[in-house]
């Protein structure tokens, strides 16, 4: 029906997209040396582009999407401007007053409709208005650089995070979709801090990029979690300039949860200082909202984070999270596997050594599913988290300073 | 009206009690190395004693918490049994059976009637009978050895937990009341992995026990998080024999608050790796059930938390976790005070770095208060957390093995 090819590079690849990144000192050190290449990137298209977006539930939301929310319902635009360093949260009316004038700044440089701004980093302080509009004039604005914007978003990120894919339809026409996006800690299931934005030439209509972003938001970003934490500045946005006059809504809908999926899971595997990527399938709920629960439960426990960390087969702090998680559930019922290896069932309650060296062995690698079916009913979910280890501690007992 | 004066040792001086501990090898090595003195203890009375007890709010509530519930409402006992390494939790109905015929055998050492198990350990394992019935021929049923007791009990704690207070009334007449306990991790807002044993020779009335109870542990342990998980075998339980003939209920109150209260700051001080208490005093929030959510979210957050530990007077993490919580709140309201010290207004957003050093110089305390007003109602709520260290994680990864 239709192929899925996947590409190097990121936005660069997408017809009418043109994005650079530049360093104008807002990043002086990183945790990772290639970081400090950029702090401020822009995206803009030749065309007008079509918007859809999602933003953090938190209710202190960044003064850039308190900004993004003035334009009306249905606005189009051609520009967004990012940086990293200063989340311009907390900062009141002057946060969208000095992005307004900003937007004053850049216009002398290219022309400007609806422009939009994106910001990551220390909450509580107002935006460096000479260094930001000192990079207005280093960008270059027709560069293909995805690779400089994608890596001028990163805070704590130990690797830069973009893909491009392009859809090849059966009749030979094509179309791209592609991504850069942010975000290592402060991640739980309700979109924490992360910046992603999508780019597509796909001439799809503005309902389907509503419709479409909510089911693929639901299937990735917001299942994953690394501390629970909730950030002020979470967006996940996509443009659409529909240059290439070609659409097919399957194919959309399965390249958008594609590409957001594997963004989500690149963002677990940097979660700061984790080593493990383990996905929790919880079945046999009662529905569908406490197998949530408790999958949550479980990708935010410290104790079982701990124990992933650890490599311990310790299935004792999975169960008793479930059994805190406040749902129904019964130790007569329930069963965990790791991976195919049962680890707990009613009959078999205590882990002989053979099993437990099992255990131990699917521990050991880098990505595993556990599996607790509560034996109760229908109701089903998955949740990815990661382990907690000492880098976690470190990363963030010594960020800010 | 009436003196409380604090005593030396633990439940020692309570009339009519009697306590003993010793080691049969479920502890061979520890975190400190003083808790291997013990891993399997008691408390008995002379005299019946009536019980009131709090039990976990997990639904995968350990087998001696289903053993104390067979017996009928209102029951009398003599006795009660611990042991740490093994929670016997999970263990299905084989954990029940388990403490029963332990009890058999005990029942050839000393008279019982209605005997309490309390475990505290790793879930999954049933109890040695072996090893826990060599206990039996070794205690001294006749001692005051309550220092021995509450080491007994010791899993992660770095240090022990014992208090007594002799209460002395206007008339010259007097009662006691004395606790061991035992709590370190997995301390969550709903009394997580603690055991708390209360005896008292006061003359109560088993009425103003379970009423007093609930105050007690609504004030003091229900307040805490290390980790926000809770436990299969959280008790807090008061026996009381009345041996001293003597009571005063406002007295008795102030008596079980002041010692409750403490135990739990003793437990929060000791949170695995903790090297700060930190109280979270959340007012000016639309209702009180809001601001308890929002002092929660606070004490149990792993960005406050690592921010504690760095001494980073970074706020903007206490804004978002605030933003997070689900609470009505806005930030042209809200305060954040450090003690006395202002961080954040709507006027004063950026700390200025006269501020940040003061800030700094707070921080460095092992204990201060974090003070937010919501600055939209009356309600308030204080939460106590601490922060999270490296040795949190290698505590809580190594445990078990």
């Amino acid at each position: 029906m239709f192929n899925l090819l996947s590409l190097q590079g990121g936005i660069d690849n997408v017809e009418g997209f043109y994005s650079d990144g530049v360093n104008v000192g807002l990043k002086t050190k990183s945790v990772n040396p290639d970081q400090i290449d950029g702090d401020v990137a822009f995206i803009r298209s030749d065309k007008l582009c079509e918007v859809a977006a999602r933003f953090t539930t938190n209710k202190f939301q960044a003064a850039p999407i308190k900004h993004y929310q003035k334009y009306p319902e249905g606005f189009q635009t051609n520009f967004l401007l990012m940086n990293a360093k200063n989340a311009n949260a907390m900062t009141g009316a002057k946060g969208v007053e000095d992005i307004d004038a900003l937007f004053e700044k850049l216009g002398n440089h290219i022309t400007l409709h609806n422009p939009i701004m994106s910001s990551t980093g220390v909450i509580g302080y107002r935006l460096k208005q000479d260094k930001i509009s000192a990079a207005f004039e280093q960008f270059d604005y027709n560069a293909k650089n995805s690779d400089k914007a994608a890596r001028s978003i990163m805070t704590t990120d130990r690797f830069k995070k973009e893909l491009c894919f392009r859809v090849e339809l059966d009749n030979g026409t094509a179309f791209h979709i592609a991504a850069i996006c942010k975000g290592a800690g402060m991640i739980n299931p309700a979109m924490a801090t992360m910046l992603c934005f999508i780019t597509t030439d796909a001439d799809i209509p503005k309902a389907d990029m509503e419709e479409l972003l909510s089911e693929a938001t639901e299937q990735s970003f917001n299942r994953i979690s690394v501390d629970g934490d909730t950030s002020t500045n979470d967006t996940i946005m996509l443009l659409a300039n529909q240059a290439s006059g070609v659409y097919h809504k399957e194919a959309f809908r399965q390249a958008l949860n594609k590409i957001t999926f594997e963004l989500a899971m690149m963002i677990l595997r940097d979660g700061e200082g984790a080593n493990k990527l383990v996905a929790f399938e919880v079945k046999g709920a009662k529905n569908d909202a406490e197998a949530r629960q408790a999958s949550i439960a479980l990708s935010n426990s410290l104790l079982v984070k701990t124990a992933l960390f650890g490599e311990d087969p310790n299935w004792g702090r999975i169960a008793s999270t479930i059994g805190a998680s406040g749902i129904e559930c019964d130790d007569t019922t329930l069963t965990i596997h790791y991976e195919h290896l049962l680890i707990y069932s009613n009959d078999q309650r205590e882990l002989d050594k053979e099993r437990e060296n099992q255990a131990y062995a699917i521990m050991k690698n880098d990505s595993f599913r556990i599996i607790c079916d509560l034996g109760i009913g229908e109701g089903s979910y998955t949740s990815y988290g990661c382990d907690l280890s000492y880098d976690y501690v470190k990363i963030n007992a010594e960020y800010r300073t």
